[in-house]
């Protein structure tokens, strides 16, 4: 079915404004466990803007591969702002690509809590310039989605492109002035 | 529809054999791009056994992450028995997990060679033993398959869990002999 889509898919969209804008991905994954990657890969060519994911589902693989401290990590939990900020910076600086893209969220049935129900995510989006510049920057949103564990992956994987998608968009807007 | 289906799904049967012989597993995904590691964590609980994902898509995530040699990539094409083999062996290692599972193939639609048409994949699995019982086996399987870029994902991804669960109930089954 998506194939026949009115609009081109997320994937498709942020492949062509990564292209055109000459930038490069790598994504951080906890509870989306690679469903990005497996999105931005679906579209033929992608390995033009698209480098690695890290699933980094462990507390070990946060740290390892993402660098995310053990203190905020114990501190903040797994599931917080400050961690999706560590891991999209993370996998911008160790992919060393122009924007990283992150989750951690709580994709159910289990695990939720008063402050932070099922469905609870923190995506992270960062970004740096060109080398030398210095320019960097990270934003994380927080999202609560409804549905089954399969139903609240996609849609965070689905809302991550998006914000990805948005903060390209905005970037390119603002060179081309 | 899945979650009525007569039998478990691969994901489901890959976790209960892990979780009940006490393994884990990390993922190495070049053409399935995390895939297997979204199918994997699709399972509620999943963090019991399953470790990270490395979609290792570019040559340099493949040598950074995985420790896949330039020699290697260079001589026998990233779309090879040896580079799966590294990559099934070197997830396993750098995660310091169980199994490790690898796929390094051709989507499509572009990219095939007569040699190596598209849908043409190569499926590593390792193991590991106790640490310090120095037993280690990693064994790489060519299939070819056919459909459009995300059916061929979607298959290579399924076949990649069903040798890791053959390999994970022989193993099984030799040490409850």
């Amino acid at each position: 079915m998506r194939e026949f889509a009115a609009d081109p898919p997320a994937e498709e969209q942020v492949g062509d404004a990564l292209r055109e804008t000459d930038a490069t991905v790598a994504t951080a994954e906890s509870c989306t466990g690679g469903l990005i990657g497996s999105l931005l890969t679906d579209v033929p060519g992608s390995s033009d803007y698209f480098d690695r994911a890290l699933c980094t589902y462990s507390y070990d693989a946060k740290m390892e591969l993402v660098g995310v401290d053990r203190e905020t990590l114990d501190s903040e939990g797994a599931v917080s702002a400050p961690v999706a900020r560590q891991m999209a910076a993370g996998a911008r600086d160790t992919a060393g690509t122009t924007w990283g893209v992150a989750t951690t969220g709580i994709a159910g049935p289990s695990g939720g809590t008063p402050e932070k129900p099922v469905g609870t995510v923190f995506v992270g989006v960062a970004y740096r310039g060109e080398w030398g510049t210095g320019e960097t920057t990270t934003t994380v949103e927080r999202y609560e989605f409804d549905g089954t564990r399969l139903e609240i992956k996609e849609r965070i994987a689905r809302q991550a492109l998006s914000d990805l998608l948005s903060a390209v968009e905005r970037r390119r807007y603002r060179r081309t002035r």
